[in-house]
């Protein structure tokens, strides 16, 4: 039996604990959505401040210079690459997670084409976030690829001679499965194909190393576990010895290798800043070092490496204590039992249209923000989502969801009228 | 003999100079690079303020709905649209103006290919801005049409029975030379080709009606007259025949019919919706609505017949005033004498190498903000940029501005070695 005491017992022995203070986390609510956007960076209000007042206002045109405004996808996307594995100069941060998918996966299949013209299937998973299959289908279709979407088991078995590209998000974003990354990548060098990530739901969840994966492209998100803000511009990174290999299609001016050269032919830059296109949107670049520098601090206290452990005692503390409290309610578990196997949330189950969607309503008018994902009614079963940032949530925060959420099953509080009625649209 | 009392009575008898009270301009200092970068309006400090410490830090996930965060890229689109002579469902502000321009761009391509399959040529300027010139490269490279560029007074005699598609800047970044859209958009379609225009020069500075004009595609960028701050998203717009017709390359979730269906298969939204792809720069799009509450005020002012009145009046005075401060020192004069073929800037002319960065530097170490510009040495020469911003500058700042311009070349300031050595990159 796990008591609410046993939880703040783990919050004062978490060496973590500290960084909490660094966030804004409105009174009474416990937030466990971050998996779908972080919390504010305390710090963030003064810097938006500082760029806006300061930098705009006084600075003006000069800042591009004299505020480094030019070099900040370079300089962010350096102090993204110790979470993911790759080296300073090999990551950006610019446009949006689709528009770099877009970029990579042409990059990948123009590669590909090049030096491999028989293989021409795109392998990913049927449940891979969305947007990642629908610019996955658009490219494939535009250059005569055939896209084919497995079951996370049927992977290895689907690699062989014709596979180009296999394009995977490491956490899946319904269930928060995670891929092992090593192995996967392996298997598909192993079987010729380009490895495409998508860390959309890993970035700062988990440790992730794509360099030693021997991976080839990723694309990632910064508005989640990076706590950037909302819709940060995306990451990307390109594995050395790709990236001065191929121009990309969306050859915008930042991505020349002189811009202020305005020279009517294309050339671009050397390595990974070819991925850059158009002018970026500089506040909202701006606000995402905030969410950085808690990594910093973070890596003071032992890194991803601790925050990994943090993350999976929590989702284990949230496994143990729905089933400990809400057993008799009709909810199943979608997230892996196996630690190795899950990203930082936890995902359970509902029969599809058995009210998951109002369940999650009443659990937010009581103050715990997840979120719902319906399920497609054949296969998939109704998601209610709680992500589990180890930077700032606590065990008892867990304890008092879990408890919120039986107290909403128990009471039926779900089947009242505006619950049913109210329409998700997150 | 122009002088500076004037230019006072010229001020005081504007009828928009309420408007420069909408501004933070630094003290001592004469803004007149709003064509690269306009200034801050006062309320975008607020603004910041409430979206990232209300909206973001209290209200999380939730205020993608309660603060309308979804909406944006229409209601801002919809903000646009009369400045533009669009309706409002047909704009929308998301992306960049490159990333923009390859959506559109590539949509016209493929009607082009459809409809009228012997037309492989799109036309554009050879002194367009560069990027539009690099994403037209790389489009037709990919697709199998030549681009030909051209000068100016070679494009009516090139559209012919080739033509698929011309594109222009309606105002030189350059020169500040401006097209006649109605009379080109005609000779376009006259000739069978699809016309697209970068409104990047003239969103904000000069009338725009694209619907009378019967053009076909545009984009234009909001962080320059339009004062939405430092890369802010830039604007599409899609004529309404066309729009419901292609479904576009960068198919990211924000373009589907649902994206939170979360199906696996893309429906592109109805109308020009499809043209967003990917979650976007919510901090950046807010300060948007600032730049774009200081029309709403110059609606009721006259509008933009009166801004156009003004910046003419503005760029008349600027030419006038070098031409009688200046006349000795060696500068040209490359804007349009004739108002109807200027946008809203003044452009001057150095001899390539003659100090035309020293002369500019010296200019902004005295307070007058204004870039520049090297020509290639062959054709083009040197260019000082001069931007001049009706909703905020006083004829009074132009007689100040000439008047250090004069004093730099007359005393030979610019021959000093720190203007001498300084680097521009804006």
């Amino acid at each position: 039996m796990i008591t609410l005491e046993d939880c703040q017992q783990r919050d004062a022995a978490d060496a973590l604990r500290p960084l909490r203070a660094l966030f804004h986390l409105p009174q009474g609510l416990i937030y466990l959505d971050g998996n779908s956007l972080g919390p504010m960076p305390l710090a963030a209000v003064a810097r938006a401040q500082d760029v806006v007042a300061r930098e705009w206002g006084e600075g003006l045109i000069r800042s591009w210079n004299s505020a480094d405004w030019f070099t900040m996808p370079q300089r962010l996307g350096a102090r993204i690459a110790p979470l993911i594995g790759a080296a300073p100069d090999q990551v950006l941060v610019t446009d949006t997670t689709s528009v770099n998918l877009y970029k990579v996966l042409f990059a990948a299949l123009a590669m590909a084409r090049q030096d491999q013209p028989e293989r021409r299937v795109v392998l990913s998973e049927r449940s891979n976030f969305p947007t990642d299959l629908y610019i996955a289908h658009s490219l494939c279709a535009a250059q005569g690829f055939t896209l084919k979407l497995l079951e996370p088991h049927e992977i290895a078995s689907a690699l062989g001679a014709d596979s180009a590209v296999l394009l995977l998000t490491h956490v899946n974003y319904r269930t928060g499965a995670m891929h092992d990354m090593a192995g996967v990548s392996a298997a598909a060098r192993q079987a010729g194909a380009l490895m495409v990530w998508d860390l959309a739901h890993s970035a700062g969840a988990v440790p992730v190393d794509l360099l030693a994966a021997g991976a080839d492209f990723a694309v990632g998100c910064s508005y989640k576990y990076l706590n950037g803000g909302p819709g940060a511009p995306a990451f990307l990174w390109v594995h050395p010895q790709h990236s001065a290999r191929f121009a990309q299609p969306l050859s915008g001016w930042w991505g020349h290798a002189a811009p202020f050269a305005f020279t009517p032919d294309y050339q671009p830059a050397p390595g990974v800043a070819r991925y850059l296109c158009g002018t970026q949107p500089i506040l909202s670049l701006a606000l995402l070092d905030c969410g950085l520098d808690v990594f910093d601090q973070a890596q003071a206290l032992g890194g991803m490496a601790a925050l990994r452990a943090k993350s999976l005692a929590l989702s284990e503390l949230f496994i143990a204590l729905v089933e400990q409290q809400c057993s008799d309610f009709g909810l199943g578990l979608a997230t892996p039992r196996a630690s190795a196997e899950r990203g930082s949330q936890v995902s359970l189950t509902r029969a599809h249209g058995a009210g998951g969607h109002a369940i999650m309503q009443a659990l937010i008018a009581r103050g715990v923000i997840g979120d719902f994902r319906a399920g497609d009614g054949a296969e998939q079963l109704d998601i209610l989502r709680f992500g589990l940032a180890p930077l700032y949530l606590r065990f008892e925060d867990l304890w008092h969801a879990v408890d919120h959420l039986r107290q909403v099953l128990a009471r039926g509080e779900w089947q009242q009228a505006q619950f049913q009625r109210a329409h998700a649209v997150t």
